[in-house]
């Protein structure tokens, strides 16, 4: 027998109500009410920053690490981040209502398929309280309404940024029960909501493998998945070299621990004697731990074994595993065996090669000469993002307003009946 | 513990690995395997009906019903058009290379979003031997590979049907393997099949609500749920009443076995004592059994009262709900309420009711003066589909070729890195 959460059922059920509601309002109610969060959030920055402090001196004598306590902990900066956040989104273009596509049928039915938002997100996160706001104001521009439930550390903050976002809708048009936040810690709360397939709509995880994999297996609901991105450069024979070190260096480098740095490298053969130790070096001397296949060793002594645990794994830190290659053919087996399906980037200038690469290549993002470090809402111009999603159905890489809705076909007749 | 199938293994990595090729081929090869196929099938009707009838003897032994032996069974128009369909797909046009959007971004970067296949796609199906062709099809020409997991009472056909269409591929590009059928009738082994998340890129149940809930329970991998039609026509005050009659005769009687029949008829109060007493006499003139309301049953008395039970029920038969509303308001809670999310419809010349149906009604499809039975992918003009999508994610409505790709982004770049 499933436990029973009736603060769970209720809130769940007053958001999707209010979803109705947000689901026709228009695009200037909607930004309004995001105004009126921002301020709402930014005035009252202190009453936020207590009682994350709250969570933050509970988080230390849990013996948190530190690394956990800084995601967890807000801080002017972040604050300002997270008002910003909602501004960027006030400015991006609604999704509601645009047609994707619109046909008259021969027995002059006119069919038009519109974007309409999908009603009730649910959103299962982690420690960061920026998630709070941000998936709030996306959910929200793309007319859905949110059900959170965040984790037992970030309790306080979050309840705080839910009380005074729902106080900040309290002059729109947008009802308050719009957003809500789950309170109840127990972990059979999550378990239950992750079955309310009436009410909820689309479930997006916000976190780890951990969470993810533990979303899809209990979720009856559709489930977005972002996340895990196990990142390739192939580097082939006739790749610019010195374009490629800047590439290798900025996807490795410039930001290791987030899912669209490079986690392994395959380097052509014809490479492996010059370019190859050139560029373990450089990484070396921005403190990459390299970790090579037995011919990579055979070049740079010095370099750690790369087992098939390594060729497997995202490190998000500065390691990185390389493997010298026959040639594409291998890269891509390589790839297709390893790949998480997040970005995969060659580096070439040989026609033949890149064809084959981006067509048989099977990821959200395959990148020809350029960082995979791309992969991003922002970077590819569509504002904020939910997350990138590696998954196959609905949406491949970043989640935005537009992948926030679904479609609906209203069709116009004028006494059709079917032969 | 899981019970182990290694047929079902050896089968699944098998396709996955032939999906690689599909995903890749000519739409010339493509439609000269389809083309193959539906040669081969069209050939050997006769060792087909050969291993039908010993399903069908088994079946009637078993004491099946005999609606459910006339899925089962083949016959010569059955077979034709198993045939027609194959070559109506192979009409249609190729999804696979198409782009839904390409864009330029300050720094240079060339991002282009193009359809590509899921990879392996695995159907769970009931008894109707059809869909052992159709899927395939449907699969291949979307450049995807299939796994097949039939009901028992199918098994013989199954089995002849698909060593056919492997037989039919042998001198085309598509490798054998790009079809697959699961022999092992364990219910187990469908369980071990939900789960294969690794190798099976998209499920599709195909049948009755008991099977489509039992997939969504158990599955890890993404599902598009087909389905459940409980369908809506609302004949507002200023509906035109003789287009009314031919619309509701049509979405009551056309075929009442079907998804997109009306199940609940609302009238709006003005037309409760002059149109309600008419149609109501034209449905039981064609059989159909009505129950209605308690302002109904006033109007006529000799209808059956309909309860709770019979609003929230998809006949799929002729038996038809009515209920008399006050107002627009009034029709659309009701359906908000009971809907399953499939195909409703308003019958009015009031722009203004029709605004707000169209707009607040949360349904697949929704009509305007039109028949609900044209929610279909033949009628969109889609050429085939896989059924109907009821669910929000990835595709609502018709499930066509196009639904069957996914997407990827191809990003083109000049040496570009992340700031």
């Amino acid at each position: 027998m499933m436990k029973e959460f009736p603060e769970l059922v209720e809130k769940a059920n007053a958001a999707k109500e209010a979803s109705r509601t947000t689901a026709v309002l228009s695009t200037e109610a909607k930004n309004r009410a995001l105004g009126a969060i921002a301020a709402i959030l930014a005035e009252n920055k202190e009453s936020v920053f207590a009682e994350n402090r709250k969570d933050v001196a509970a988080a230390r004598e849990s013996g948190m690490k530190e690394s956990l306590v800084d995601r967890l902990e807000l801080d002017e900066k972040k604050m300002r981040g997270i008002v910003d956040g909602v501004h960027a989104i006030m400015a991006l273009p609604d999704p509601v209502g645009r047609s994707d596509a619109a046909w008259v049928r021969p027995n002059g039915l006119r069919i038009m398929q519109v974007r309409v938002p999908f009603g009730l997100v649910g959103i299962i996160y982690e420690s960061r309280p920026n998630v709070t706001v941000d998936t709030f104001a996306l959910a929200l521009k793309s007319g859905n309404a949110i059900l959170l439930r965040g984790s037992r550390s970030a309790i306080n903050t979050n309840k705080e940024l839910v009380r005074l976002m729902k106080a900040g809708l309290a002059s729109t048009d947008v009802p308050e029960n719009a957003v809500a936040l789950v309170e109840s810690m127990d972990r059979e709360a999550v378990d239950a909501m992750l079955k309310m397939k009436e009410t909820i709509d689309l479930v997006i995880p916000r976190g780890g493998q951990g969470l993810i994999n533990m979303v899809v297996q209990k979720c009856t609901i559709p489930v977005i998945e972002t996340g895990v991105g196990n990142c390739h450069i192939f580097v082939d024979a006739s790749a610019d070299l010195e374009a490629a070190k800047r590439i290798i260096v900025n996807a490795k480098c410039q930001r290791p621990g987030v899912c669209n740095a490079m986690e392994t490298l395959l380097v052509h053969k014809s490479l492996a004697e010059t370019f190859l130790p050139e560029i373990i070096r450089l990484l070396q001397e921005r403190g990459v731990e390299v970790r090579g296949c037995e011919r990579t060793r055979r070049i740079a002594p010095e370099v750690k074994e790369a087992t098939e645990q390594d060729w497997a794994t995202e490190y998000l830190d500065l390691i990185l595993a390389v493997k010298i290659v026959e040639n594409v053919a291998e890269a891509i087996a390589h790839i297709t065996r390893f790949s998480s399906g997040h970005s995969e980037a060659i580096l070439s200038n040989d026609y033949a090669n890149i064809c084959r690469f981006t067509s048989e290549v099977d990821a959200a993002a395959v990148y020809v000469n350029a960082s995979t470090r791309f992969t991003d809402g922002g970077e590819f111009g569509f504002g904020a993002e939910m997350g990138i999603s590696t998954q196959k159905l609905h949406v491949r890489g970043p989640v935005g307003l537009k992948e926030l809705t679904t479609s609906k076909y209203v069709i116009y007749g004028e006494g059709q009946v079917r032969q």
